[in-house]
Formats: structure tokens, C-alpha cells, sequence
């Protein structure tokens, strides 16, 4: 099993945090420039902006809007705590609308010391109560599975196997799953559980990235593609092969690249996208 | 589902890197004069030693040898490699034997970049190739599932599924489980491992510790039990019901702990061990 050769840059999205120093104006104009078809918007990016402007900016130049990140962190101590991750999420759906943006990505949260079943239940329930809302501007909300690493208090939902329980227990055409390979690439039921995804028209988003031997920090040491372990091209095959026509996202936090230049590293990037991707 | 109050220290275990500052001479004397009920040794802690004098020395004050730790790190790039760790195994085993310890704690290793199927089937057939030595001297072999962070270099088994599997492929009353909480804790399918693990009865050991939020180092930021978020009470319930009755092993990396006075932190494990295990 092979996946198909990446001779462009049409299907390359990038995330805004992936070049952390750019506003979201320089970064629209610079990856633009540089050929890259779609663009992730971190909600961070849009503070202080109007976003139907921030919209009609990446209409205006044809980057292609993927998703808006992130919604999600649904677990909370008390009800109404829960009650204001559900108005949260809404808000990023009117967002998700105002920029246009078909998708939401869910890092669907976690507290540490609750028990992991609680917050997977607060989870679904949450996204449940936002879901009508999806409905009205036909937002999908993609659940991603975080690495295990992050179980204590960034997601209760650590293997796509959990993803795809959510998913059959929502079953809705709105909710799907985003896989990102930093968090699933180690799983040994990996194949059969993107092969769900695509059996159930639920595999809605695809980011790449690397792990570093040895990765020096939790969340902001990861590699660009290539300078990693992590079998990008058989992922990218297992997620083809379920019928995903997507963009391949790349989405990587790291200290070590934002120190860097960063037209240099959108050069990078690029070159890591064509070669090992 | 409770666990078994512990009211004393007899099921206690530390393991000689808990208080790494200390030699195994005076580890030996301080946890015996503790109290605790038994001890894992690690393999660097020997080096320079004569081995039997030092089993000879546990006996003499009643400390519970209950493992050797460290076997495993079979997956090599070269066949060389995998001899090489073969031979390593097998001088374990010998060691084991010297000292007097029934057990050997395997962590199975993995090489970044190679594919994780291929590390686990080099897994399987190196722990195969030691295990004649093994039954020569009936010493146990305990596969400890590491967590997913370390799939990169340290482990290609990274769940208890993964950890029966290789089990199941072997199918020998000698090859069984170590587990450990800080590696499994968030594993949404845990309790019907453990279970699977009782039935085949195979959990060989049990090691505790706790996740700290947040965890700053990959390695060397284990909480003790009760400073994270890891349900203790309820794994230990899941492994008591599977029938184990063996010795709950406090295996804590914490620099932060290793700056602490050694007779105090010892003091600090027995109250966790007592009030959080």
C-alpha cells in the first residue's frame, strides 16, 4: 500500500500556529505566495479582528479556508463549568461561520484527577448541545485524538478507537474525526480504526508533522516531516485508502522552528511536504 | 469495586532508582530498617558488586527480592543488534539468578524510524531466543507495556492489548506482564486487559507512581502516589480483582525527588503508599 505522490502544493494547508510569529494578515499573504493551497486559522489569530474581513481576505487571494482550530474542552468540574465550554464552542461555531469555515477541530479537553469516563461522556454531551447550532451553519466539528501524553488535562480522547466511540455514539453526519499523526502514529490498531473512519464518511481532517528522538518538551517540540520517526507516508496511505481527498495539514509546534526565520522555514516546510509527507 | 486497604508495608516494594542517590548497600539497609517488604533491583546498581553477595545480603535482613530490572531493548536495525541484545537478556537472566530474584522486568525497546511491527516481532522472537536460559533457571520474564511517548526509542509495546498479544504469541507459563500505571492509566480499554491478564495469569507485576500535571520532563518527572491524577485506587481494584496478590513496586524518576533528602523521601513513601496507593 502506497500513497500518492504529492507533485504540488494544492492539497498543503497550514496552520497559523505552525508559523506562531506571523499575524494571520502576514501569514494569508505570505502562504499565498508561497502556493499553499489551505489554511487552518487558530482562533487566537482572529482576536481584535473583524472576521468576515479576515474571510474576505483568504477569499480574496484563494487559500482555501480548512478549518478553524479549536473548539473543545468540554470537561469541567461543575455543570457550570460545562455550561460555558458548550456557550464556548458556540461562540467558535459563529466564528467558524463568520470566517467561513466549513470545520471546527475539537482538542475536547480533560481535568486532572476526574476520571477519564466522565470526561469522555461531558464530551459527547457537550458536543451534543452544540450540535444544532453546527446544524444551523452547517459547521462539521472534528474530534481529534490527542496523545495519550495529554490524557491528565488537555483530552480525554487518546486513541482513534475512543474518537470513533464518540462518533457511533453522536452518529451524526457532523461529527467526525481529525487525525493527526503525532498523537496516533504509535497505535498498533491504527489501520483498522482509520478504516472506520472511512466506512463511516467521518474522516474530515488529516495533520502532519514528526516526533524528534529525543522530543525535549510535551507540547512544543515537534518536528517538521522528515525529522522524525513517524511513517508518514504508510499514514497517509491507511488514510487515502479510506477514501480521504483532504488537505494534508501541517501543523507544528516548536520552539526550535519559531526561533528560526520564518520565510525560511515556510521554504521548509514546503520541501518537507513534497519529500516526506 | 475497592481496593484492599493497606495498612502496612509488608506489599511494599521500592525500586533502587526510586532513591537513586543511594548505593544498593544502603538502600538495602534503609529500606529494611523502613520496613518495606521488598525491593527491585536495577542492573546498574550490581556493576563492581559481586552479585550473590548482594542477594546474600537481602536475605539477611528479610527484603523480598521481587524483580531485576532491566531486560528488553531487543529490536535492533542489524541482526548483530538483535543478537547482541539476545546475549544481553541472557545475562540477565544469569544475574537474576545470582541475586536470587524470581523476575526480570523487560522493556521490549524500539528503534526510531523502524516500522513498530517489525520491533514488535523482533520483540516477540528475542524474548523466544532467552527464554530456554529462563526456564534453566525459572526466572520469569515480565513485559512492561511503556507509554506511547516512548515508542519513538524505548518501547514498540505501548498498551496492555499490545503487551497480551505478545503473550498470546508466545504462550509460555514464564513470559507474562509487568504493569505499570504511569504508562496505562489512560487507556480507555484498561480494565478489560487487566482482566484478560488475571485470566491467562500472567500479571506478573504491578508498579505504581503518579502523573503530574503538568509533567515537565519525559523521563525524570514521575509524581509520587497521590501528587497527579492517576486513579490508583481504582487500577489497583482492577488488579486485585485479576487475582494479583504480589507487591505494589514504587517506581518514581524524579529529579525532583532525587534532590530531596533520601531518608525523608522514603518517609514520604510509605505515607503515599499507605494514604494514596
Amino acid at each position: 500500500m502506497s500513497a500518492i505522490p504529492l507533485t504540488d502544493t494544492s492539497k498543503l494547508c497550514v496552520h497559523t500556529i505552525t508559523t506562531k510569529p506571523w499575524s494571520v494578515e502576514e501569514a494569508i499573504d505570505k502562504y499565498a505566495e508561497a502556493g499553499v493551497g489551505g489554511i487552518t486559522v487558530w482562533r487566537q489569530w482572529l482576536e481584535g479582528r473583524k472576521i468576515s474581513e479576515v474571510g474576505d481576505q483568504l477569499r480574496a487571494c484563494d487559500l482555501e479556508i480548512v478549518s478553524l482550530c479549536r473548539g473543545g474542552f468540554f470537561p469541567a468540574a461543575t455543570s457550570q463549568g460545562l455550561e460555558d465550554a458548550i456557550e464556548d464552542n458556540r461562540l467558535a461555531i459563529r466564528e467558524a461561520a463568520e470566517l467561513g469555515a466549513p470545520m471546527i477541530v475539537l482538542v475536547c479537553g480533560a481535568v486532572p484527577g476526574q476520571a477519564l469516563d466522565e470526561s469522555r461522556k461531558q464530551i459527547a454531551d457537550g458536543i451534543a448541545a452544540a450540535l444544532p447550532l453546527a446544524e444551523d451553519y452547517n459547521i462539521r466539528l472534528a474530534i481529534e485524538p490527542l496523545h495519550p501524553m495529554y490524557a491528565d488535562d488537555r483530552s480525554a480522547i487518546n486513541t482513534m478507537a475512543s474518537a470513533n466511540e464518540v462518533c457511533d455514539r453522536l452518529d451524526h453526519p457532523l461529527v467526525g474525526i481529525a487525525a493527526d499523526v503525532y498523537h496516533i502514529w504509535w497505535d498498533p490498531d491504527l489501520a483498522e480504526q482509520i478504516r472506520i473512519t472511512g466506512e463511516k464518511n467521518r474522516l474530515f481532517a488529516y495533520h502532519v508533522c514528526d516526533w524528534m528522538t529525543p522530543t525535549t518538551d510535551l507540547l512544543n517540540d515537534r518536528g517538521l516531516m522528515g525529522e522524525g520517526c513517524i511513517p508518514l507516508e504508510e499514514i497517509r496511505a491507511m488514510v487515502e485508502k479510506a477514501g480521504f481527498t483532504g488537505f494534508n495539514e501541517v501543523e507544528v509546534f516548536s520552539d526550535r522552528w519559531w526561533a528560526r526565520d520564518q520565510d525560511e522555514f515556510l521554504t521548509e516546510i514546503k520541501k518537507a511536504y513534497l519529500n516526506y509527507t
